[in-house]
């Protein structure tokens, strides 16, 4: 199980600064929580993510429900023991990537659950709130989410309407079947950026009293930033303030700053390894892209400002040249760069809420991070 | 420069047992040097090799020279600052690269050097023994290679018989223009696998008076094994006792073993880390590939014998869902492990060497590695 402390809420935001303790020990929030999508936070060990401080982890019940199935994690003693993660480990519930990468985006939502074809072979599959759960008990993560729908960013009122509905009726479903004593299960707040929803199904989730609450249904395709921030608006005065919230899918350093300001603890997001791939890196000053030929005889760090690995051994010229080259140590030094520098936001974003200055760090920031001096 | 010393010879081999001061530390041979092509050992930091017990590793002319340039490595104040490689490095000549790799494998091979295509655009490119040499020295490595023809393995007696006579040209026109007074330079032996040819082409090339004397002509398409031991053992013969020898761009556990036991000190291969990216481990027992769905559910170590860091912490079942799954993780671990195994191979054979059992350690690693235990 988790518990989370309220240490201080900000003076003039919804910032709050907390802790959890989880069976992997105890971890600050404000936390950004790197995504190991297949029980690997792609191309880094877990020593890697301990160095760039990083609290807990994020794996995707989808993907490892299909490889290597639940019952092998489970074989193994559980996601930790398999992967060799000795912090804590949060689970989703598998319910985005059903609605986002089932093949063809072809799915059939029933009350039931959702019918649907793999990614991977096209295997006809079905998943449902007991299913989703049954599959986080025995992969034996430290905090489990309830299985919801996903709409598209278009979806209009009335179907959200009845979506915000079923997903309260799949979350309480889900609840029921939930076994492991060691896991603690969130709920999720849907309801697109419209405010009556929003706080409709804040209540009723909180009725049924999760130890945790996500934010869901902001990092759909085509979502805009101020939908984003609304449906965070509307959705944390209506959670409690002893549980911990989670924003779940944002990344970008901007949205990480807004949401908290609105309220959340917790982000998840492949935003930072996902760009390291692609020879892209978060700076003070902005994003940079490795292909640009500009760093060719830049012997400097990605970020003179960051403590990581990589800017304490390598050149933005010795990276564009793994990067152009297709070397993985390119899109590894990166990753380990883009993880602890968001992980380093949230370190900031704590100190400021303890000094109540939330506010003038954000203006500090973005002023750099506007700046746009590499591009 | 480099300084080898001869700490002992096998009583009933040719085994030696010596070590190499080097600008970067000292290092023991028989020794594995890991390839890190492109100014990186794929996937790989150098922490993890130094983890390994790494001491020399590779780089090759060619890539460097194509991609970044050698200027940029210059500029970066060469190899090591560039890639951050605390251990010495040996550079090939770009010879093999040449002859192996260019576009289309056209080339026209003038008694000036080698015209040829990019392997990358196809543009035209001319290695000339003295270009060779100039791009060595300022990638600033340890040890360089001369620039010799490396001729297929299905070449006449009297073609091999002109190319050894043009490949001591070229090295003496190499010695010539060598500038770099901290980098030692090695001659190289070719001749196929005939007596004659080796006898005189190593008797001229050591006549030149290099640092250190490399076998090559060794690691072709097409070679047999048999053929191989032939090479080496017409060779080292006729190379002086005081000066390290060095098998080019051969792995394999039982070559290196017979290696050893003809006298030579140095070997390199990209073998352990072209293998991992493909799902295989070397082990006491055999080759083990990792697409084998026996080791769906095995969660021993890859090697229960191995103290490498992925033996330490990961189980096979693990290694196995990160290979079947593409997860870069998967390649890196496996790297770090056939890297170690190689490297302690050196290791244990060096001692056999101090107890005059290099015949019974021969005898005690096939009886085990050719059991196939597992294939």
């Amino acid at each position: 199980m988790i518990e989370y402390e309220l240490l201080k809420k900000e003076k003039f935001t919804k910032a709050r600064l907390g802790k959890i303790k989880t069976n992997y020990g105890v971890v600050d929030t404000p936390m950004f929580m790197p995504v190991g999508t297949k029980a690997t936070v792609k191309s880094l060990t877990p020593e890697e993510l301990y160095e760039a401080n990083s609290g807990m982890i994020l794996a995707n019940t989808y993907h490892l429900w299909l490889r290597p199935g639940e019952d092998i994690v489970e074989k193994a003693g559980g996601l930790h023991q398999f992967m060799n993660y000795k912090g804590p480990i949060l689970t989703d519930s598998g319910g985005f990537q059903v609605f986002s990468l089932a093949k063809n985006k072809e799915k059939d939502i029933t009350e039931e659950g959702v019918h649907f074809k793999s990614h991977i072979d096209g295997k006809s599959l079905f998943l449902t709130p007991e299913k989703s759960i049954e599959i986080q008990n025995k992969l034996d993560s430290d905090i489990a989410m309830s299985f919801d729908e996903c709409p598209p960013a278009s979806a209009s009122y009335e179907y959200l309407k009845n979506s915000v509905n079923r997903t309260l009726r799949w979350a309480a479903r889900g609840k029921k079947v939930h076994q492991n004593k060691k896991q603690a299960l969130f709920g999720i707040v849907q309801g697109g950026a419209y405010e009556d929803l929003r706080r409709y199904s804040a209540e009723e989730t909180v009725k049924m009293n999760f130890d945790g609450y996500s934010i869901g249904g902001v990092a759909n395709d085509g979502e805009s930033k101020e939908d984003m921030y609304k449906a965070i608006e509307y959705s944390t005065p209506y959670l409690p303030e002893d549980k911990v919230r989670y924003l779940m899918g944002v990344g970008e350093p901007i949205d990480i700053i807004e949401g908290v300001i609105r309220g959340v603890d917790i982000f998840d997001c492949v935003l930072p390894t996902r760009i390291a791939r692609h020879g892209q890196a978060f700076t003070r000053y902005g994003k940079i892209n490795f292909h640009n030929a500009k760093f060719k005889e830049d012997f400097s760090s990605v970020d003179e400002t960051c403590d990581c690995y990589t800017c304490k051994n390598y050149s933005k010229a010795y990276i564009r040249h793994l990067i152009t080259t297709d070397e993985m140590l390119g899109g590894r030094l990166l990753s380990i760069h883009n993880i602890r520098f968001l992980i380093k936001l949230t370190e900031e974003l704590r100190e400021a809420i303890k000094e109540d200055r939330i506010l003038e760090y954000k203006g500090e920031f973005l002023e750099k991070y506007l700046e746009e001096k590499y591009e």
